[in-house]
């Protein structure tokens, strides 16, 4: 019987969608519409169930802190030369949401390994940070930032996490782990990607939607780059002034 | 003096970035971690300014309305697929998000354009509607579903937007307008993309951002569905279970 | 009977895979690998048959011409950031590729229907020109150059294309209408995607693959700048040197 | 004088461009027109200079070998269901080409990889394998195919390659490499990763590049697929026909 292996290979939790019914998370969308903030939808969608006020408000804290960082992140750049070129938002949107990989905004992903492993471990930070340095591990993620001496995102991120903790909201594990790095790195600073991954780890979000989240967060921002770009009326906007003639480094 | 040339390259009002100081729509990031939701982040960002309480409901329903179609969306499926080639979730939901395009998502562009003609030139919505047919168009953008009869976001969000309407929220020119067309191609019913047209458009969103917003939305179903299937242990995963062979239609 | 039905949802000419079988339009891929080159192969993928000797070379002419255009173009610029922000080249490419819309390459899409709007109505140039400037279109697809005033790519292509149809090899009836809308234009000279959609149209590629095969082309010089960048040991890099701060216009 | 910093930092060796003037890899482009293949034009963008003829077959081979394996590809299904969504055919091959990810076509980077490795520590195959698999790698990168028992691909790209070696066109080190891969893992076989990264590795290309390769190689299939799904007519194209539902395995 085919029929039900094509059903099984498509088979999911997060939405049953029937002739003229759509459930998210098994609560009919009749039900969330007017009822439920983006933020927490995104909760909803991501976790199965409906957060805490006290859990949301934290969410969207590290959700609101990541959009946009302007035209030099890759990310934007990317975003308003794509709007120039002739194509959807959509595609303007994808070609750089794309960008945020290892290095750009992914860096969330693996700093959430990184302070579960020490968490889990139990071991003082030093140590673990030594290891991935022996592996060459040259940027531990989550920590250092090429253009803020203090990320302007770090502090009040840090502090809305303490004041969780101190609520019982979180356990402060994760906080702990990230500020025992920060010291074990000083002078180097906890950057957006850690700060917001200590939040998504305390909130119980695994790794890997670290990257993920910080990519919703992102595609505000990269919205309205783009947006604004459209605006302004280019055409095949490149990365520098016509006038500017990149250097030839080239044989001839 | 090519150093301004370069820096008014990549003007920009979105956000303001010196070393340590991060202003998005000219208020410091500071001040928006912990005291903004993640709806309302969005739209000072597009708009430049915060919505009113009840502008924020609005919008926020739309926004949730559209996160999720299930599997047989193509953006969903490709995000399934995608999420089981090896890659980042920032790629998966790129190759996602980039198909909404102007059949899939993207139509709430279309359909903006086409409610914002009515209610501008001020003519029966029957007269323009012949005019696009006149033209072409076969599936008039935000209308028709191929498998509701009745898409169940449909009546939440119009009755919102009328609630909204009535209150003096909106004016309810653009939501008359999607009434009067779909009086006319009746019985083929508003869908999704058509009733989010109605509140981008009455809350004075333009055309194209009526398909970012539905990408901002649609990207949260995307990461859910992207994340479940990691967790299904699949690689490489094709539309079809590997026991079915797609029909050969060719020679030899 | 439902395997038969999802069979048929993939139904498809262009190849025939069973296990321990691989046939590429017809032929098995064993009597491919070694004998076929690899502008002869996407010829083959694209129509189902090889092309003839003088097909395929001016064929290729159009493939090569379009490669590169340094890193101005939002193309390459695009793979060069995408590629120092930790994804692998096949998303870098992506995210470049991605951009080739409306007016960036995929301008030969519309040229090609340009041109064949000429030849099938068997009008004068001037009076289709016209008509498409009355439609509002300020840039005619496939001619103008922001850069070059005399596009080094126009005459060699041109020139292949007049002997081949000197020799009967093609027509040279897109070519005769190509020429005709450059008069039309003077002194705006026909651009790559013009030169090249000559081409393809003589050769008889419907209109949206002169937008593919310019994807093909120019994900070569695509991955060639991606990779070079690779090499020069940026991280994260923005469209300008991080010392040139972007002008500021918002408020605040 | 930030001119030149903004020129140098889009410094290149891959291409010039002035005015009129268009140099590829120091080529005057209009020497190249008409006098190279798109093959050898993919070499000289990525090494610099052209081919030897017996380089250039080997290499074209391998370009060939991979250009599609059909629908049940994520790459090929990804391409298919954007071309039904309303996107121009450059974002439907961006889409798919971006799932081009470590276990769907980049793996021929980690194979090359691994028999550089083996080459260079110059110890047997199997203990290379046993520390691979001792890191937790379970598929070992160009080895095993879920489909076919013999990729038919294998044996003409390791005759041809076999071949070469014999008449010193290549070493046969990575080859030699490779075939003892294959014994080790015995009856696992070699598949179109592990085969072209064999070809690619002797070829002197760097790891990365085995995964850009095998991008521009399948992009063909991939506008193949693309082209012809346009064709048949579908919207919105699923993964699997209306008619079968995805099963449910949610809440309520």
């Amino acid at each position: 019987m085919t029929d039900s292996q094509a059903a099984d290979w498509w088979a999911t939790a997060v939405s049953r969608i029937e002739p003229n019914v759509i459930e998210l998370r098994g609560i009919p969308v009749a039900d969330l519409i007017g009822d439920i903030g983006f933020g927490e939808m995104t909760w909803l969608m991501l976790r199965g169930s409906r957060p805490t006020p006290d859990q949301l408000r934290l969410f969207e804290a590290a959700l609101i802190a990541g959009v946009d960082h302007g035209p030099h992140a890759p990310s934007i750049a990317v975003a308003r030369m794509a709007a120039t070129c002739g194509v959807g938002l959509n595609n303007a949107m994808a070609s750089a949401i794309n960008v945020l990989g290892d290095s750009h905004g992914g860096a969330g992903e693996q700093c959430v390994a990184l302070l579960s492993e020490i968490v889990t471990r139990d071991v003082p930070a030093e140590v673990v940070v030594a290891e991935w340095r022996a592996r060459g591990i040259r940027y531990l993620p989550g920590f250092g930032h090429r253009f803020h001496t203090r990320d302007p995102r770090r502090d009040p991120l840090i502090d809305l996490t303490s004041a969780a903790a101190g609520t019982g909201v979180v356990t402060g594990d994760h906080l702990r782990a990230a500020l025992a790095v920060e010291e074990a790195l000083h002078p180097v600073p906890m950057n957006i990607d850690g700060a917001t991954a200590v939040i998504y780890a305390e909130l119980g979000f695994p790794a890997p939607l670290a990257r993920g989240l910080f990519v919703l967060s992102r595609s505000v921002g990269i919205l309205a780059h783009a947006w604004e770009e459209t605006g302004q009326g280019r055409r095949n906007k490149g990365p520098i002034p016509p006038s500017i003639r990149p250097t030839y480094l080239g044989p001839g």
